[in-house]
């Protein structure tokens, strides 16, 4: 991989330079943690939304209309207004709950506890009322056929009717598969919202772990089906419901048995349904075409295997301008990038290619015929906002630095352009795709002005492989003295899917990085081999071995520190969640003599114990990779425990579930070495809401009094 | 109370005198904890019993038999003799499996795993085998009879034959009442051993606990019955199996709701049953006689209430000599005496009385028509073996001071001693009890001779009231000197029916002491009002409060301690487990002013939690104390946490089940204070085995790091 040489030395100072230290205040965690009681939170302009090429943006007491071109406002109604004609029953608590899905038509969707209400806010009049019982989850509402789609407990029910009559144990209209594959949902309305495509998982035969609610009088137990690496996995079915004629079928997919479902689209003709099937093994997959009526299988149009795995995570998208032509998504060329096929399967043209990849395809613009998306082409740290055309002309469509997302009008003609950079916060601007107009709707202020702040410094040091730059971010005590000698923390996930560093604000800098730097410490954290936004074989290289090469990236990341003048190399820490717990352990444990503390939370600490969808992808299956599982497992490390270890575990996590860390603590007691250990009893895999101060302090002292 | 003014300046020093200090060793956790690999035990024979008025001592060898009144030894068989004479399948794998119940017989009793053996050692030869299965549990084989029940599961067996069939949730055959009253098993046979008496519980009513195991592939729940204070109880049934006629009944006793029936015994002629039977509120106990023919009430023979509680723990005894007599042991002077009653329920006589207590009632000396007891007349710290006749005329049978237990023989003319004082770490005597001889089985070393130990000191203070004197004890470093300033740990339990201070080997000091005294701390006991062996109104002072009085008699400990010129007030740290656990929390959160440290292991936190038998006693119900269950729920104070605490908890405790740490750790985020936390997860309520001494390194470290 080629990253461009300009990009190496980013140097960025934070520091507020209308105050001189003395005048900053020392923000709390309270101010720096979500969830604190004052937390200064980037300043935002919540759910705007598109009416046809007008944009919404919405208060809790009215909601305004924008032109596209000049942002020139006009309220639409203001929530005592509408409140004043319906029923008292029908009132909206907030005018966020409304919405105006129909581009054409001036009517409102107010979305109630257990109501959709469709409102005439030109004739102020009621006009529809669609219930649905206040228990009912995953609600599905379809704008064009009124529809709604919803579950209660185990069973999918649209409008007031009860589709599927299924026993404890399997589950209609929720995601399944552990919501991997980008499964987000269980129901799939087709384009004109008559059939819905539905999920139905069987998990009778998946084992159950018990989770332990203490809130109760006496703790009471949640055995939740939790399939893990090497046991039997759920079974899942696609059924698509007709609304107009009461049936259901199910897709004719054969013997679901280790066979994963993805990707669901419909065909804008609503005729069929399009999948992408897997195996167990994650190294095949296979882009089905099936007849929506019958349920049969039509053909496979795509085949795509790789020897380590295949990850779809893009249903196919077809273009609004020629209904034979679809966007397939794949990481073939070691990138992800837009392919365009015809529905025979025939490959039409590469859209997108190089060394960077397509991270999201945002929408289309019809009348120009170009297909907007967003990518890494500029740098692996930024996200810029491109339109592509059938001959694969691509285009810049915004112009500042950092990370863009994009919300594109009903035609494509605008979008509305979020982005941050180090020197900007948040910005909100309406973007014109052919004039390349724009006016901000918002321009956020630094929310720590007046407060005291971290330098912070980004730039690339070699992986253990000696040649692939890996980038780092290095925060630095604001009265930073390069004579003193400084203790370290290193804050790390260091798992696929995720980038601790990006040109964003702050560089992507958290809030307790920033208080650690502010009590004196550097704040360390590198993107290993394995993460985000860096291609196919920067990510799989760790195959197998979840953990190992990451882990040897991070000591690079140490042997650099402790190269450093103003690093007190005996004095490093090291914290991390989740996969970042594992990888706090693995360095704890793997080089007890470099580092001396680690905060781990919520970790992976045998990868047997983690859920077959994600575990098995990577790490194939503890049967097939025993020795894989035993490098990976951090039990057989308690030996080597020397330095001062605070595991902390939410005591209902469902993601990595407590049995990590207890069999780890068995561990520990057997090799005669002592971690720490703290649990947010009714926490599940983070620790959020207020309680991520108590976290954070938590977290803090133990750093305070061991390192 | 008078307590004996002589006993009240108690000083012994243990320091070994023939080597100097430097020559000593240091003793490790691994020497001092029980379950370390190097364990220094105190000598012990195991396993004496009695063959008429000859003792036998066996090893894993042989069979020693020895004359009562010299001492004279012979061997009866050793292993390899017996086990020549029995087919492979019956061989024992230890002399310890083997008894001889028949004193006029020159049989063995041999028990293996799934049969008892009767073995003819004269005429070598196997006399009957009688089988039971492999997963049977209870087993209780009577001698005379031959019979043996057992259970399989929830149901009860009797020689091959199954009794009862219950449904899950009915438990048959074993201990009921969470084992209060001094109820420990299930079955009861009759004198001649044909009849049966039974405990049926149906617990299906009863809430479960999930105790989750983590060591298995996948963690996995055990719902336990837990009966918890102010909940829905189990309902207890006695039943009656009649052997010949393989027939059973159950007693007449009414809707069991609320009620506990306890101390089960069998009248001589073995035409009746007499049960103990308690109100829920447990301040009304009925001695009852049912018929054991039809199971109707007789009568009652006793009623005995209290404004507080009445805790019946002994099962009447018939005199060997007269079966229309029985003793009944009662509280109800403030002390537990002997009450001599006939089978009219008229009181003949109290047999003792005193300020002091009855602790056992060992046996009966039929020729001389005495009954043999253990009683703490001579010092709340000692106990002694006494004979009492019909008149009331009581002789004391032992010598030494200390804490003496005996072992009966059949005629009750000899008994073995077993006693230590702070002299004698273990002493096994045979004493007769008409000419007062006695010849010596052990006199254990101290097995710490060699080692480094403390000194250890045992006054009186006086309690919070100002007028009850309490028992302390100090362990003092070995190089104590009065001129430094000393850190303290205070070891505390302070429940009911446990007492830390006795006149025992190191005045029952524990090994964790010594150790923490030899690493430079002085470790302080005291035992508080509520505590045992001191009589009713001591123990019962803390009725609906539990734990707020002992508290204050703590504290009083505490301001003994800081009066002295030796101790450093500002690091004194307290350790307990269970009430000890709780009692730390208590002294840590109610004044932490005076408590800088505490360690709180498997910690009573909300008595609500807490099971209904022991905690109503207490703590009457939440329903009916709401004030009590509120100033003692450790939750209320958790943001009183000022100084450093850490608990501890088994991850599978029955006794106090893990929702009292979890539910205490949520306390501690929602005030924003920090205790710490352990886990030992494969644990009940106590770390045994090899693991407590991890358990004992971890307290040790903490007060290390933070004291």
């Amino acid at each position: 991989m080629k990253i461009k040489k300009q990009l190496f030395c980013l140097l960025f100072i934070l520091t507020s330079t209308f105050l001189s230290a003395q005048d900053l205040k020392t923000p709390t965690l309270s101010h720096l943690i979500p969830g604190g009681s004052n937390y200064l939170a980037v300043e935002n302009l919540y759910s705007i939304s598109w009416w046809g090429d007008f944009y919404i943006i919405p208060s809790h007491e009215q909601l305004n209309i924008h032109q596209a071109s000049t942002g020139e406002k006009n309220l639409i109604i203001t929530k005592d207004s509408l409140n004043s004609n319906l029923p008292e029953e029908d009132h909206t608590s907030s005018m966020y709950r409304v919405s105006l899905p129909w581009a054409k038509e001036k009517k409102l969707l107010i979305k109630n506890s257990d109501t959709y209400i469709i409102y005439d806010w030109e004739n102020r009049k009621l006009v529809r009322k669609i219930n649905f019982p206040k228990s009912s989850e995953n609600i599905d509402f379809h704008t064009t056929s009124r529809n709604v789609a919803y579950t209660i407990k185990n069973n999918l029910y649209v409008n007031d009717k009860r589709i599927t009559v299924e026993p404890e144990g399997v589950v209609c209209g929720k995601s399944v598969h552990q919501q991997e594959f980008g499964i987000n949902k269980g129901t799939f309305w087709s384009p004109k919202g008559n059939l819905l495509a539905y999920y139905k998982m069987d998990e009778r035969m998946v084992t159950t772990y018990p989770q332990v609610d203490v809130t109760t009088r006496i703790s009471t137990v949640n055995n939740v089906h939790y399939p893990m690496a090497g046991m039997k996995s759920h079974k899942v079915y696609v059924g698509i419901y007709n609304v107009t004629s009461d049936q259901f079928i199910y897709l004719n997919t054969g013997d679901p048995t280790d066979r994963y479902f993805t990707n669901i689209s419909w065909s804008p003709d609503e005729k069929y349904l399009y999948l992408i099937e897997l195996n167990r093994a994650q190294n095949a997959a296979k882009l089905c075409q099936y007849d929506a009526h019958t349920g049969n299988l039509v053909k496979v149009l795509v085949e795509e295997s790789h020897s380590k795995y295949v990850e779809p995570q893009n249903p196919i998208s077809f273009l609004p301008w020629d209904s034979s032509l679809f966007i397939y998504q794949s990481e073939k060329s070691g990138f992800n990038h837009l392919y365009l096929y015809n529905t025979n399967g025939e490959l039409i043209r590469q859209l997108t290619t190089g060394d960077w990849l397509v991270q999201e395809l945002i929408g289309y613009n019809t009348k120009r015929k170009e297909i907007i998306y967003r990518s890494t082409e500029i740098s692996p740290l930024e996200s810029h906002i491109y339109s592509v055309n059938g001959k694969g002309e691509r285009k810049l469509l915004n112009e500042e630095e950092g990370v863009h997302n994009a919300l594109l009008s009903e035609s494509g003609d605008f979008f509305i352009d979020y982005y941050s950079n180090p020197a900007s916060p948040r910005s909100i601007e309406c973007v014109s795709l052919t004039k390349k107009e724009k006016h901000t709707l918002l321009k956020a202020k630094n929310p720590l002005d007046g407060y005291l702040e971290p330098t912070i410094e980004v730039d690339t040091l070699l992986a253990a492989d000696n040649k692939t730059p890996l980038y780092y971010r290095m925060v630095k005590p604001a009265n930073f003295d390069p004579n003193k000698k400084y203790p370290v923390v290193i804050y790390v996930y260091g798992g696929p899917h995720a980038q601790m560093i990006t040109k964003s604000w702050q560089w992507g800098t958290r809030g307790w990085d920033i208080y650690m730097a502010n009590k004196g410490y550097i704040v360390f954290t590198l993107d290993n081999r394995g993460s985000d936004n860096r291609g196919l074989n920067f990510e799989n290289c760790t195959h197998r071995q979840l953990g190992v090469l990451e882990t040897e990236d991070q000591i690079k990341g140490i042997e650099w520190l402790t190269q450093q003048s103003f690093i007190d190399s005996s004095r490093i820490g090291v914290h991390g969640w989740s996969y970042g717990g594992h990888m706090t352990l693995s360095l704890l444990l793997r080089h007890p003599d470099l580092v001396k503390v680690g905060v781990a939370g919520g970790p992976v600490v045998d990868w047997s114990y983690y859920e077959i969808m994600y575990g098995e992808r990577y790490m194939d299956s503890p049967q097939s990779n025993p020795e894989g599982y035993a490098k990976t497992n951090m039990k057989n490390f308690a030996d080597n425990l020397k330095g001062k270890l605070l595991i902390i575990h939410g005591g209902i996590d469902g993601i990595c579930v407590p049995q990590h860390t207890y069999s780890f603590l068995n561990a520990c007691i057997n090799a005669g070495t002592y971690p720490d250990l703290f649990i947010y009893p009714n926490h599940e895999h983070n620790v959020i809401g207020k309680d991520r101060v108590h976290l954070h302090e938590k977290i803090t002292r133990y750093f305070e009094n061991n390192l």
